[in-house]
C-alpha cells in the first residue's frame, strides 16, 4: 500500500466534494477520507434505479456532509462546488441495458452534468482537483488483451458512447482551461455497499444478492468470457492516489488485477467461498449478447509506474469479505421481493 | 463520375429529407436531389449563427418543401421523419470556438437532437435510410499523414468530442436496432453557398469574402499547415452514394483530395485566381492555437474502393466556381458591414 495513505497530512482538514457519495464506491472514498480527518460533503440524487444508499454512510453519518441533488441541477452543483479543494466526480448512470432503452436520460447524466459540473468548477473553483471515473466499457471489443489505455476506443452502447464524451470533457477541460483533472478507466469493481438488488451496476451484485437468498448464480453464455475485478478498497487507493499526486493531472489510468477469471469459475469460486449453493449456465439474453465485449482484462501497469498503485486485495478475499458483509446486512439492500 | 447519378431512376419520386437543408451542403445537395426527380423536404432553424441561408435554394424554391425547424426539437423532427425514403442528417454546430465558449449549445445540437433523431426513425420509420455527416476533428492531432479511418480518435475540442458521440449514436443505431445508417467524415469542404460572412464554417469561407471584398486574406501562424479541400460537388456525390449503395450502411468514409495545399500557397492560389488581392501572415490566436491539429490531409482511398466515389473538381477550378459565385451574389451573403 503506498504510505501516502497513512503516513502525511494529505487528506487532513481538506474539502472534499464527492458525487454519487452515497453509492458503492463514493461511500466506501468517503469512509475512508472522513478516516483521514478530511471535511467531506456527498452529494447524491437517491433515484431509485442508481447506486445511492443511505445505510451505505450509517456508520460514519455524523462525521460528513450530505446534500441530497443531482447531477442534472446545475444550480445546486454551482453551488457546492465552491471552496472545495477535490472533487471525485463518481455519479453516473450505469446500466448498458438501460442506456440502450433510454438513451435521453444517460446522456443529461453521463454527458450534459458532466459539461455543468466541470463549466461550474472553471468559473467558480478553478483550482479543484477533480478525479472522473470512466469506464472500460468505452474500449467495446477488445482487439488485444491485457487492453492498455492506449487501445483503440469503440464503444458498443450508449453508455460507453456517453462516457467517452464524461471524460473526454474532463481531459479538454484540463488541457484548454487548466482545471485539474485526470480519469480513471474502472473495470468490474466489487465489494461492501454496491448495488445487489439487481445487475444493473454489474453482473457480479445480483449474483452476491443470489447466493445470499440460496438462488443459483446465473451464467449467461456458455460461461468462459474472461474478467477482471477490484476490490473496492483498492478502487479507492486509485482514486486517492489520483487526487493528492500533481502527476495525475490531465492522465488516463486503468484499474484492473491481475487474478482475471473466467465467469464458471468465479461463480465456483463464489460457491466455495460461500461455502454452499450453485450456479447454472442460462442462455445469453439476445439484448445482452448484442452489446457484449467478449473477454476483457486490463493492463494497469501504467498507473502502478506514474503512482505507485497495486491493488491489494485478492479476489477470493474480497469475495469473502463481501459475502460477510451482505450477509450480516442484508435488510438494508434487498428484500424478499427483489 | 459514377453513372449511377445521371443514368437511373435511384432517386425519381423518392421522399428525402435534409436536415440543415438550407445550409451550404444542405442546399447543393437539394438542387441535385430535385434535379434526378426526388421530393424533398428541407428542415432548418436558420439560427443566425448557422449555416441556413434561404437564398441558397432561391433558384429551386417552387420544386421543394421548406420547414423551419429546430433539430433540438424532438416533436417536430418525429412527425418530419415519418414516410421518408431517406434521410441527410447534415443539421450541426460546426463551429469550434463557439464549442467552447458554449458547450451546452453543441451537445444540445450534436448530441441529444442526434438522439432524438434517431429515436424518432427507430420508433417511426424503421426503414429509413441515413447518412450523417461527421467531420475529421474527430481525429485531432495526426498520428500520421494521410489519415486514414482506422487512425485513433482523439478530438481536440467540445465540438469534435460531440460529433463522435452523434456518429457514434448512429453506427450503434445500425448495429443494435438496424436502422440502416452510414457516416461521411467531411474534411473542408467549400463551395457557392458556404457561410462567408465569419469563419464560423471554416476559415476558407471569410477568406473568399475578404478576397472580393479587397481584404487581405488573414494566415494564421507559419501558413505551412497542410489541408486538403472537397468542393461541395463531390460532397454531394458521397453523400449520395451512400444513401443509394446498401454496401455504405454501417460504414464509416473519410472524404478527401489528392492535391492537399498549405495555407501560404492556397491564399497565393486564391490571389492567383481572381485576378488581385493580398494575404498576409499574423499572429496565431491563442484560443485558436490551443485546438489547433496542425497539418492533416485525409486518405478517402475507401469511399473510393466501396462505392466508387472519387473528387473530381480540381481545387483551382474549384476556387474559380466559387468566386464567380459569390462575386455575383454576394448581396446575399454578407454586408459591407460584415
Amino acid at each position: 500500500m503506498p504510505s501516502a495513505f497513512l503516513s502525511d497530512d494529505a487528506w487532513r482538514s481538506k474539502k472534499v466534494l464527492v458525487t454519487g457519495g452515497l453509492g458503492f464506491i463514493g461511500s466506501n472514498l468517503a469512509r475512508r477520507l472522513v478516516g483521514h480527518g478530511a471535511a467531506v460533503t456527498l452529494v447524491d440524487s437517491l433515484v431509485p434505479e442508481y447506486g445511492g444508499n443511505p445505510f451505505n454512510v450509517a456508520d460514519i453519518r455524523d462525521r460528513l456532509q450530505v446534500n441530497i441533488a443531482d447531477v442534472r441541477d446545475p444550480h445546486s452543483i454551482r453551488y457546492l462546488v465552491a471552496g472545495q479543494d477535490f472533487l471525485f466526480n463518481l455519479a453516473g448512470q450505469t446500466c448498458h441495458l438501460d442506456s440502450v432503452r433510454d438513451p435521453q436520460t444517460d446522456l443529461e447524466i453521463n454527458c450534459r452534468a458532466q459539461l455543468s459540473i466541470l463549466e461550474a468548477c472553471r468559473e467558480r473553483n478553478p483550482a479543484i482537483r477533480i478525479v472522473f471515473t470512466s469506464t472500460r466499457q468505452i474500449y467495446g471489443v477488445p482487439r488485444y488483451l491485457p487492453v492498455d489505455e492506449d487501445h483503440p476506443l469503440a464503444p458498443v452502447d450508449i453508455n460507453g458512447i456517453n462516457k467517452l464524451a464524461g471524460e473526454s470533457y474532463h481531459l479538454f477541460y484540463h488541457r484548454i482551461h487548466g482545471v485539474r483533472a485526470s480519469v480513471l478507466r474502472l473495470t468490474n469493481t466489487y465489494g461492501p455497499g454496491m448495488r445487489v438488488k439487481d445487475d444493473r451496476q454489474t453482473f457480479l451484485g445480483v449474483w452476491f444478492m443470489r447466493l445470499l437468498s440460496g438462488l443459483p448464480l446465473r451464467v449467461f453464455g456458455d460461461g468462459m468470457q474472461l474478467r477482471d475485478f477490484n476490490y473496492v478498497d483498492d478502487a479507492v487507493d486509485a482514486l486517492m492516489l489520483c487526487a493528492q499526486d500533481p502527476a495525475a493531472d490531465g492522465q488516463i489510468f486503468n484499474l484492473g488485477a491481475p487474478d482475471h477469471t473466467n465467469l464458471r469459475d468465479l461463480a465456483a469460486l463464489m460457491v466455495h467461498t460461500h461455502g454452499g449453493g450453485s450456479w447454472e449456465i442460462v442462455p445469453f439474453p439476445p439484448e445482452r449478447k448484442a452489446i457484449d465485449i467478449g473477454d476483457y482484462y486490463s493492463d494497469s501497469r501504467r498507473i502502478g509506474k506514474v503512482l505507485g498503485w497495486q491493488p491489494r486485495v485478492p479476489l477470493r478475499e474480497g469475495i469473502a469479505r463481501t459475502l460477510r458483509y451482505f450477509d450480516e446486512h442484508r435488510a438494508h439492500y434487498w428484500t424478499a421481493a427483489t
